[in-house]
Formats: structure tokens, sequence, C-alpha cells
């Protein structure tokens, strides 16, 4: 599904550009960060972001990742909701925190409102 | 419109990465070139594109730009296509080359295709 030429976009701890669709059918997009498991790309937001309440109306996404060194060189993803998942414990927002190097001092404050969001890719465009 | 506080991610030549509606209502975003004179953003693509296709059937669109010295920086601008226009001498692609230091020869190959894309901001969110 990734293309083999790009994979290192989704390696390298970079932001990604997470489009969704707002309640009004209008779009947003904000940098995030994000990690790729070879079949799910995960985001952690809160309970109480516009983002969560985007993709629980509107489960279509798509993601947009350039190269800092070459910032021609970008992979775009568009894939679904697969589902949110809790994450009271911070665990996830933890691997992130530490993918992208944020010093904070864990518990993760808004743990209780934290959650994950899984990503299933349908479709890749890139250049 | 735009923070004060934010305003510099206009002025450098930073990617920005453009969310669209495609024809079935679901998002796609990918890095673009831009630039802003205080009321519009204008981008430059070609009408065989789908992010054209995209902006004439659904006009709203959402631009993200962070700082790449500091990427919890960013800007999201939410916005509406005003009007596209052609550019038939390739000229409007012609500034924005310049702007983003892109090396080629005119004339503009594709300049009977090239259109401008003129958002004006409705709203805006930064961090």
């Amino acid at each position: 599904m990734i293309p083999e030429s790009h994979k290192d976009l989704l390696d390298r701890p970079l932001f990604a550009h997470l489009a969704t669709i707002g309640p009004d059918g209008t779009p947003a997009v904000n940098p995030v960060w994000t990690v790729w498991d070879g079949e799910f790309l995960r985001f952690t937001t809160t309970t109480n972001r516009r983002k969560y309440k985007n993709v629980v109306e509107h489960p279509h996404v798509a993601v947009s990742i350039n190269d800092p060194e070459k910032p021609y060189r970008y992979l775009e993803i568009r894939g679904v909701v697969e589902r949110t998942e809790p994450d009271p414990s911070g665990d996830f927002f933890d691997v992130l925190a530490t993918r992208y190097g944020l010093a904070y001092e864990r518990p993760v404050g808004d743990a209780d409102r934290r959650v994950v969001i899984v990503v299933k890719p349908t479709r890749t465009t890139s250049q």
C-alpha cells in the first residue's frame, strides 16, 4: 500500500498534516504526530478536540507528509478511521511523545480524554 | 484575519498543505506553493489536476503550514475559493517558482492549462 520509495517519510518522526471533514462538510487540516505499523496509521488526540469530533462523524481522512530536505517529495495517504480507542493510561501518547522527542512529565495530564485514532489507508499518491 | 504572531509562516516560502474535498465528499491533501497578499491566498495548478476539479465542485478548503524550525508552531487557514483565473502566460506560476527558488526554463510548459486558485480566508487557528 505504501510505496517503498516513500516509506522513509513514515519511518522518520515527521509531522503529518491530517485533513478531516467538519460537521458542515468543510475541511480542516493541521500538523500532527503519527506512527505507522505496516497496516494502520495512528494519531493521538482528545475527545474534546475538533479532530476527534470530525472523524467520529466523517471517518474519511487524508494525510500529507513531505520531506523537509526535499519538500517536493511527498506522500499523501487517504484512508478511513477504522476505530478510535481510549488511551486512559496515556501509554500511546507516550509512544508518540518519545518518537517525536517531546520532553514531558508523566502522568499524561489529559489521559482521561486521550484517544487513539486508527486509520486504514485506502489509497496513496506520492511524488 | 491572520494573527500577527504567525504572519512569518506566510511571508517565508514554506510549503502549505492544502486540503480539498473530492467529488465523493472525502478529503485530499498535499503540499503546495502559496503566496499571501494580505487579502487572498493564491495557489497554482492545472485544469486537469484533481485539486482544480475538487475546488470547482467544493470551494471550501483548508491550509496547514508549520514552522520547519519549530514544527509545533503552525497556522491553519480555512477559506473559500473566491474564483479561479486562467494563467495562460504562466506569469503567476513564475511568481511562485521564483518565490520557491525553482530553476526552470520559460515558457511554462503547461501554461495553456495553468490556473490560479484564489482563496479568501474565513477562519484561522494557530499554535
